[in-house]
């Protein structure tokens, strides 16, 4: 499979995340508990990959299957990091307005280029850098607001405590993503494998939270797996499963491409969700629509330079003569071989 | 002279004209006749190139001056173009209001791209036009006014001619400066000589503007040599004479350099107005100036990557082995021994 098929696939899927989680809601809120949702996808993704190991078994060679002590307990890091995040995010949110904070997330994509370079020693061309900083650039144009909004009123105007917290779960996010790709790539366990530990991990924190949960709440409602299907409808199951199967192509990713790959999917996903709302919660074509599609074209020029700078092979860029090969390694570190993997 | 410094040099002059024609006004009007000042500034290049070509004429070798009629009759033609240029310009403000006006500009640095590659037959590669299209990009996002402003109803909703008359400015202007560049490298003739004759119908040409006006005003203010100065304090001479010297390194950069190099040149100092004016006209840091700051950051980004893309060696942007020359024509199209011309 080419990782551009799996990273435009993460695209559509993250897309349709935003999409659906607006769906599923009633009146503008959840009738189901939205702490269930990446539970029951830690469980699906665990399910699907237990299920393609055993498949995997019954062929010969055997998959590779470190089952050191050693080995698997890295497993769990990627989730304590996204704990520790979750509660990053939540502090931020106490000195930040949703904006100012949607705004700040765009700087996960450059410091994910930073810790891809400082951990994995990924090199990357300067050209590539300018790519990554136009790719933060572009999303974040798209996403401003105009003054007048009431949103203006607030933008920018937190205490530096809310930029600290920012910059640190801007580093959270790249780190659980970085470790994630050296956890992937650290030997040549089969995929399965990996992910079978990635998940069980990962859907017993899940599980702590909403325990958590319950004894906050002092188990008001009940514990969480009596109430744990309340309200789904459909849409709610196809949040869980589209969630579910986001993490799963993520997971591919960092095994076969890398960080980076993922950064330009997930980016790329914000502009389409974008377009998408556009034309699907805005039916009349009003002064803030006309304005808000005007500064999401700007930021889709923007992204797309981004893109063609950081993945288009430097013959096509400076027109050398097409005899000159590209080097992967300089290019995109993506292991050629894994590139073209079936 | 090397023409980094000539476009520096141009930057700064450019920045300051917009500062300086704020400064000659008083309580937001002028007190002079705005339309004498191009004029002066004409007559004031005519006479600096004259000073030089006469001590150039000193030396020997003669510096090299075709006088042929079919040579020198291609040197109105420039002002013939900014003379369509200026009314297509009203025209356009017509059915437009200016923020949008202001942004429709910048479709000039593209057109200036096509222009040069079809009329100059330069060739550029993928990376450079990508890099034009960003500088147009960086310049429109730090101009792109918040909705909420009154300016955001009248954005972009003018009839369809509006946008054909704008587009049709951005070409003309383009063609201006390509045809200049044409003109100045057609020959080896002296800079100085090729100047006198530029700035001779320029004279000219601003001079029957002045005598249109006053036919137009049937003579109610006497005529224009009359009134030549009124008005006129300290700082207007200063206008006159920074648009003077613009013209000059223009005229420079368009034999030496080319008007890409222009077009940054322009570009960046628009950027560099918008600094100044946040430090210099806004004292206090309201909401407002912070939003125009924060949009500003946002295409200074844009735009000073762009500069680099354009000019920057390929090895330098792709870490090549460094032994790989740098191919000037394929890079900028400046040839390398005018480059470093004294």
């Amino acid at each position: 499979m080419k990782w551009y098929f799996i990273a435009s696939l993460l695209t559509v899927l993250t897309s349709s995340q935003g999409i659906l989680t607006t769906l599923s809601q009633s009146n503008g809120r959840y009738n189901y508990d939205y702490a269930t949702v990446p539970f029951l996808a830690e469980v699906f993704k665990l399910m699907v990959s237990s299920f393609l190991l055993w498949r995997e078994c019954r062929r010969s060679p055997l998959p590779k299957m470190t089952t050191d002590w050693k080995t698997v307990c890295l497993f769990p890091i990627p989730s304590i990091i996204y704990l520790v995040h979750n509660n990053v995010q939540f502090a931020t949110l106490m000195y930040v307005d949703t904006s100012t904070y949607q705004i700040m997330g765009n700087l996960k994509i450059v410091t994910t280029g930073i810790l891809f370079r400082l951990f994995l020693k990924r090199k990357l061309s300067n050209l590539q850098w300018m790519a990554i900083i136009l790719l933060a650039v572009g999303t974040t144009t798209s996403q401003v607001k105009g003054c007048g909004e009431a949103s203006c009123e607030s933008l920018f105007s937190a205490p530096i405590q809310g930029y600290m917290f920012g910059i640190l779960s801007a580093c959270l996010s790249a780190l659980a993503g970085v470790y994630t790709e050296f956890l992937m790539k650290k030997n040549n366990d089969s995929l399965y494998w990996q992910n079978v530990q990635l998940y069980t991990f990962g859907a017993i924190f899940n599980m702590g939270r909403l325990l958590l949960d319950d004894f906050r709440g002092e188990f008001e409602n009940g514990p969480w797996w009596q109430r744990l299907f309340n309200g789904y409808t459909i849409t709610t199951w196809m949040v869980v499963l589209n969630l579910g199967s986001t993490g799963l192509l993520v997971s591919w990713l960092m095994k076969y491409a890398d960080n980076i790959v993922k950064v330009y999917s997930t980016s790329m996903a914000m502009l389409l969700t974008m377009i998408l709302s556009v034309f699907l919660f805005n039916f009349r074509p009003t002064l803030q629509v006309r304005f808000l599609a005007y500064k999401l074209f700007l930021g889709i020029i923007v992204c797309t330079m981004s893109l063609h700078m950081y993945f288009a092979p430097p013959n096509l860029l400076l027109d050398l003569p097409s005899t000159r090969k590209r080097d992967p390694e300089s290019l995109v570190n993506v292991p050629d071989d894994h590139r073209t993997d079936s």
